[in-house]
């Protein structure tokens, strides 16, 4: 096989984001085998020229590269079981999402079956699946990237090795993703102030994208703050922060919604100023946070 | 005084972004007149051109467009008392941050004075005064908008007026700073995970700045959800969130951090799912936090 034969893919895991990355496969002229439990999501990629193996075995067997896209690592081990015994030599791919030790468990079966192990997560939706600036990451053993790092792009143009630690993609994961929830619900929040104006929760996308894009200039001078543990000339102080946190009660009271969900995050805050850190970068947050310092 | 003569303009409060405000005048050709409670802070604004007023009367007669950069409402009374009886005829406007009950009651104290009064919001840090794409929104007497437009736009080339409510740049201030803490603090969580593996925090930044990119690409699919109240086709379910509160407890134990601060968000999710919402958009969490829902 030369490099420009476009290598045979199989794909496991046919929600919205397995579809994607196997009509991805497609797309780009690989041999793609698919399988999934409710063999009718297969049905659309079956017309556009993916094989349907009848078996998790039949899929295994038939490329090199093995895709797995399923809910948590439990998941993705239950429906790789019976393919155990035909694993040895292939390379496989995981794009669960789970703990960095349910990671450290599925590497540890999958090497135990002879196969090469790379755990990944896609940074991004099914439908940007595909583009040049789509981001996936992956830990593992290097010569799966290295041999496969084209076909690997076929997903997401943007793709990175973070170690050879298996569990590294899982613990990034972890650590983006710690966001997602209270960012949500601090726009639900604001949307919900809103409304008891009578104002459209559309009216503060602008906004609230403009304020995250400030958010995202900052991180890089949080992060060197962190690395060299020196908080001590602050954009924004804990003070600030301090002082902030009597204006988002006023926000209960003006909007008539509950936002009993930051005291902790105020309390947070005002252990930090008790500890002497008041006049420290609100970035000194990162030192309350680890166990050793509560 | 015809649309070419830069208006003359009076910049009170000379912290960073005060002073940067006034830079930009000066830059922009205008006259500029500055009042500081600490003297001093007027200095490299002296050298660069600036008038410094003797007193804030002075100040606030020198100009007919007068802008306070002071921390608070309570901060702005308290300078601009003295200047009540000059304010007469000119146009105040306002740029700190605080609660829209007072910037109610700083309008009322401003037009009980004959000033006309506009309240606004810098979007941005100091460094980014001036710059085309700089985000300022105001709110209150539209005929300062109209009549010094251009030269409000030289703090910042995106100006917006939200309406003619004085309280409403501070209303969309408070529904979009709802994310800043706990966006940074889910931040700092994930570094505080990736140090107790010997990781740099820096190395995450790209992929924190990534998944907030997401978020903002989410944004105006959950506001249509919030505004048309039909939470019933969910990019992401409550469900899904329920599951993923597992994960982020996961973090505490991998990372040896405190994630007490997301207790409150996962109690929210799972009153949700109590409340039959789990196969609903996480964007119902809005209705979830409006208190005659509570």
């Amino acid at each position: 096989m030369t490099a420009q034969t476009p290598v045979p893919v199989t794909v496991i895991g046919l929600g919205s984001m397995g579809s994607a990355l196997a009509e991805a496969y497609l797309r780009a002229g690989h041999p793609t085998t698919v399988w999934n439990r409710t063999a009718s999501k297969a049905e659309p990629l079956i017309g556009k020229g993916s094989v349907h193996a009848a078996s998790v075995r039949e899929a295994v067997a038939a490329s090199p590269l093995i895709i797995t896209c399923l809910m948590t690592y439990d998941d993705t081990l239950r429906v790789l079981e019976p393919a155990g015994t035909v694993l040895e030599g292939r390379a496989l791919v995981t794009l669960n999402s789970g703990s960095p030790a349910d990671a450290r468990r599925t590497a540890e079966w999958a090497t135990g079956h002879g196969a090469r192990y790379l755990d990944g997560a896609v940074k991004n939706v099914p439908s940007a699946i595909g583009a040049d600036d789509t981001l996936l990451y992956y830990s593992g053993d290097k010569s799966i990237f290295d041999e496969f790092e084209t076909t690997l792009g076929v997903m997401g143009g943007h793709t990175v090795h973070l170690g050879d630690e298996a569990d590294l993609a899982a613990l990034y994961e972890m650590a983006v993703g710690g966001t997602l929830l209270p960012a949500l619900v601090g726009f639900f929040q604001g949307a919900a102030v809103l409304q008891s104006r009578g104002l459209e929760a559309s009216t503060l996308v602008p906004y609230a994208a403009k304020w995250f894009e400030m958010i995202i200039s900052l991180l890089p001078m949080y992060a060197r703050e962190i690395d060299s543990n020196d908080y001590s000339r602050p954009a924004a102080s804990v003070n600030v922060f301090h002082r902030g946190a009597a204006a988002d009660l006023d926000i209960g009271r003006e909007g008539d919604v509950d936002v009993d969900w930051q005291r902790p995050l105020h309390s947070l805050v005002r252990r930090a100023v008790e500890r002497g850190h008041g006049e420290d970068s609100i970035a000194v947050l990162t030192e309350m946070l680890k166990r050793t310092h509560a």
